[in-house]
């Protein structure tokens, strides 16, 4: 079985918080900040909000919820104060994470790799969150598995371990597909296969943070069709 | 969003497990016995196998190892000693529950709700027994919640509330949609919106022992191609 990282790996996620971060900086009047930094400042603050949960500081809780939590402290550091926005603005300004894009490979990728494998997410994602971004993609998914379902944040070994008890599957039976060198890294070192694909163009360029940890693994691919070729199907 | 019931209302449990069952009994060498009537008394010990997790009795499992307990009873009852079998061919008869097919009008019915609706399921079978169904069904489920994903068996008003919450609505704003009373009752309990299917033949011809908890439901339709008729689907 195939299990697969979400954002970055099947979703463009910063062209798409850039295009709706555009939309409510111009409503909150500070259209002067570059929507592309917004976005990379967000998600900047990505590990950090999982930290508290992976060491056990904090119950385990959904990223919707980390998410708009992160928002408040981007919105602080460029100098906005989140209590004077309208609370349903900054929910919605949230839920721009289950308004996401595939990325242009990912559908067809999918529906061909899911002919001879159960595709599922193994995201960080929580299930509203990943439900919202494939209804809307028309991404395929046999199931959405992941963080709420196991209660752990990758890169917690136990998030993939678990992930695989719950397919009914040995840990050695699970590919994970990600475009993250530190994800399968965690992911080896819980048994599964690897597969890692290709995305340049997450972060608009720049060289990936995790490249050092590049590996041998057991496929490499451009893109999902073309994992999909590899595999046959 | 719409919540469905699995085991009766889009799946035949009872033809699926006296098929596999008659093969089995034949393996070890109880042929003698009816197919159809083993099935139904494998399926008669599901609620009290629950009813030690839902009591807090026990801590929760998920229907794979309930159904393999059942099993035990079942040839327990008929003077077969489970212990005298092969552990291999105990596991791959309790995964007669992982090939049920789907009623005739599921696979179409869904198809269509989807367009309109996610659809998931809210079922007390666990991830991987879904996923197989799903799999060799082509059930197109939007996401595979229930009681591995909320640990609360139905009709346990929690596990209705739990997975409302997971998909991020209140409860009114997710119809389960089952064919029976006693599962409807207790979403309703939860306030949900609920829809009934008739699935006369779920039992062989019998009248449902939960005939008696009829209400009237939200959508009544005789299959799920009815269902997506009224839904205008």
């Amino acid at each position: 079985m195939l299990a697969f990282d979400v954002f970055g790996t099947v979703v463009d996620w910063r062209s798409g918080i850039a295009r709706e971060s555009a939309r409510f900086l111009d409503m909150i009047g500070r259209g002067d900040l570059d929507p592309e930094t917004f976005a990379d400042a967000w998600r900047a603050r990505y590990q950090p909000a999982m930290a508290a949960v992976r060491d056990g500081k904090r119950t385990f809780v959904i990223l919707d919820v980390l998410h708009r939590e992160m928002l408040d402290l981007v919105l602080a550091s460029y100098g906005v104060d989140p209590q004077a926005i309208d609370a349903n603005l900054l929910h919605d300004w949230t839920r721009a994470w289950h308004r996401l894009d595939p990325w242009p490979d990912a559908v067809e990728g999918l529906t061909r790799l899911k002919v001879r494998f159960p595709i599922v997410t193994l995201s960080n994602g929580n299930v509203a969150l990943m439900l919202g971004i494939a209804r809307r993609g028309g991404l395929p998914w046999d199931a959405i598995l992941g963080a709420e379902v196991s209660h752990f944040y990758k890169p917690d070994l136990r998030a993939y371990v678990a992930t695989a008890a719950i397919l009914g599957l040995p840990p050695h039976e699970l590919c994970l597909v990600a475009a993250h060198h530190s994800d399968l890294a965690a992911a080896r070192r819980a048994n599964l296969l690897t597969a890692y694909v290709d995305r340049p163009l997450e972060r608009g360029g720049p060289l990936a943070p995790d490249h050092d940890q590049r590996q041998s693994w057991e496929w490499q691919a451009n893109s999902l069709t073309d994992l999909a070729e590899q595999l046959g199907c």
